[in-house]
């Protein structure tokens, strides 16, 4: 059985990427990353997707982005609330952490390696989030091309390393129905980046904001209760 | 002045690609990773060196490997003694930690986003180490590429990031004059994998064989103690 590490944030993208992964029938391994998220919440949302999906390995690693840089999503910092999606698709926002995906590849190609597999599923988007410099397609690829010269794997010469982003050009509407498709337990996942402290989501976030016009474009209803 | 990350283990090599940076007035900012290496000692050495050297900033990344990927320098396995030098120089040995030269150069691209550097210095060597895939000048070069696609700085356009890499293709020999040239604390640096309780080096580990060679070749004292 093809082996993937699924990096798996608990949100609507990643679960999708994940149920994908499992759909083309790889054994998957599910990554996720603890990193002082302010939104920490996702990581819990995340044990329960990845065992509803049936999937056994999960790591989650820990990981401290303190003294880094800085970003809303690991600060103290506001993070941005109501904004049109013009701006969404168009600026870097505050809530970028800098090289975050760069570290999180990274982990997962470590993890690949040790566990022989041959890709990593990686729910990036580039319609909505065009704003991160880290989800973009040039990105991937360069990303992709370095890991294949990174590992021990790559010096035997044995397997092209692949780096699959399956909804990298998927709109969030086209997201909520192939994840319709494949059986997603939309009710556990988790996008808001700024969740209250019972867990409930803000509805104002660019990520809230992105979701809820998802579901309304497929024609769905999302399970997720809101403040706003 | 232009800012560098200098990732910083504690070594000879990264101690005089250190060196280097400060020689070309750069202003350094130290990155060492405390990532349950058995040879942790040399964290503390790296501290030591980075003071002696004047650089005032210096951040000890924790991370963790555990459940990643099978190395001899972070578990039980046997630190292989007393191979020749064509050996070290052509396989890639059980020492090898599954892509953590990548996700090392990922932090180094978080920190100097966050702190605005143009560089990072890294103390990589393709002669004496080519069995690591991630010492290969092709790697350097494929990260380089990647890091220029992944940064808000590079999605404004505003810079080059390099990865520096002057040891690249020097001899040990070499290295140890260039340090010798530049001040390096040589008393202060730490090599070995596999040190005693105390602190001492081994003396059979390959890296302590490159370095007492290198030493050698080079006509000078190594300062160090070692048990063999």
């Amino acid at each position: 059985m093809k082996k993937a590490v699924v990096l798996c944030s608990g949100g609507l993208d990643s679960s999708t990427a994940m149920a994908m992964a499992c759909h083309q029938k790889f054994d998957v391994f599910a990554l996720s990353f603890d990193y002082g998220q302010r939104h920490r919440i996702e990581v819990e949302r995340a044990k329960e997707v990845v065992s509803t999906l049936g999937i056994k390995n999960h790591l989650v690693q820990k990981l401290e982005f303190k003294g880094l840089g800085e970003s809303a999503l690991t600060s103290l910092k506001e993070i941005p609330k109501d904004r049109d999606m013009k701006t969404i698709a168009s600026e870097i926002p505050p809530t970028y952490v800098p090289a975050r995906n760069t570290i999180f590849l990274s982990f997962g190609l470590a993890l690949a390696e040790g566990w022989g597999a041959e890709a990593i599923f990686f729910g990036a988007n580039a319609v909505d989030y065009s704003g991160y410099p880290d989800c973009r397609p040039e990105f991937i690829r360069a990303f992709e091309k370095m890991a294949n010269l990174a590992t021990k794997m790559s010096v035997e010469g044995k397997l092209k390393f692949r780096i699959k982003t399956p909804l990298l050009f998927l709109s969030k509407a086209e997201i909520v129905l192939k994840g319709k498709e494949l059986g997603v337990p939309f009710h556990l996942t988790h996008s808001c980046y700024d969740p209250a402290p019972t867990g409930i989501s803000c509805g104002r976030c660019d990520s809230c904001k992105l979701r809820k016009r998802g579901f309304q474009e497929a024609g769905l209803e999302d399970p997720l209760p809101y403040l706003d």
